[in-house]
């Protein structure tokens, strides 16, 4: 199991979130691609609630997480700390130039145009919740969210993932789409939530899954 | 001048654009790398107002601008055509790992942590203008955006650029920036506004910018 107190390989993320954001923190990319990696990480788990640490910003100037560091490397955006991890195993990020854009596109697709339109969904429904304005506000969100979706759905096709083999194109998405999971937007994309249930059951991503909620778990004890 | 109607790096744009999309179309990115790098390429102008032609949606998957191609080899989305830009230029990517990952960071962050910000913006003032909600929607939009600003200009503190020299993190997180142009929010943020101020003087932006409205005035004439 790679996550490792000891490792020098470090992850930040949050020892406990609100009901919402579990299993949706986007410490969970990081932890599955290392995860598939078999590389051990050490978690630092910052509290949601209360202030970042002194020079955290220097780090991660949004005082976000994930935050990744190895050796004297630092990251910030899971974007590029999938980056970072494909280039170093071609299980997750192919080595030939055609394999290793397309992953690179898809992967940058899922942040640029798709996450977007599926925060909006996020924000209308949970972080705005009980504005009056959402509910008209709504209607156009979900429909540009849906085109996102049939455009990805079509990209895919009959593949099991979006570039060739799994790769960090394939994390990126699949956790993109959990930010609908309080929806039921894409239950009307059936080859898109399969894509979705094939990520989710893999080993690695149940196992980063876990670690992740372990890590609220004890402290909720 | 870098555009070469015989070249064989291809950048799709579109050949007219309404008034409020001039300057801030995507491929405006791609020219400006291929400007600051010196390379020529050749812009494949599409009608933004009828279908798509036949296939492009193998190539750009969202049936947007820019996509890109060297060769056999294909990409979409500027995000990732910057960061295959800047490996082959070191004046855009740092070859050194830390220089190389702070720039990948921060171009990740206009992507992911700034532009959706923007993109409320321009999509309450100017997709859905005139819908009754987007009145009452705004103020929260705008303080999204605000707290990204501050944060941004944060880390930027008293430097130039982004990440160390000039990159493909600055060429991202300008023309992001440039998304709020029809506002006067960034005027909050002086030390913001100057570094924008910075990345729009530097020729290959000028030239990129000249290139790409030199296309919507032959179509208009
Ligand atoms: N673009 C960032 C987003 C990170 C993000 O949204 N982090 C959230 C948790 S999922 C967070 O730290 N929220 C607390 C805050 O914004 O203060 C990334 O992909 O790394
Ligand atoms: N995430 C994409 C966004 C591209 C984009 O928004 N393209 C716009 C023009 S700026 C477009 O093609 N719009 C027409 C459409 O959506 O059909 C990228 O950065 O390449």
């Amino acid at each position: 199991m790679p996550v490792d107190q000891t490792a020098t390989t470090l992850v930040t993320g949050f020892d406990n979130v609100p009901a919402f954001a579990r299993g949706l923190v986007r410490d969970l990319r990081v932890r599955w691609a290392l995860e598939e990696m078999g590389r051990t990480y050490c978690p630092q788990l910052l509290d949601a609630f209360a202030p970042r640490p002194e020079g955290y910003r220097d780090w991660q100037p949004f005082g976000q997480v994930p935050a990744f560091a190895e050796g004297d490397l630092r990251l910030f955006e899971s974007g590029a700390i999938l980056l970072y991890l494909g280039e170093q195993d071609e299980r997750l990020l192919p080595r030939d130039p055609a394999g290793r854009w397309a992953a690179t596109s898809w992967l940058i697709a899922a942040l640029n145009s798709v996450e977007p339109m599926t925060m909006q969904i996020v924000n209308l429904d949970v972080f705005q919740a009980g504005q009056p304005w959402t509910r008209d506000a709504r209607p156009s969100a979900v429909e540009m969210v849906r085109a996102r979706l049939a455009s990805t759905e079509n990209a895919l096709g009959d593949k099991d993932w979006l570039a060739g083999p799994f790769s960090v194109a394939d994390i990126m998405m699949v956790t993109v789409l959990r930010n609908l999971d309080h929806t039921d937007i894409l239950a009307g994309f059936p080859a898109l939530s399969a894509y979705k249930a094939r990520g989710e059951a893999r080993p690695a991503f149940r196992q980063a899954l876990a670690d992740q909620s372990a890590g609220y778990v004890e402290q909720a004890a």
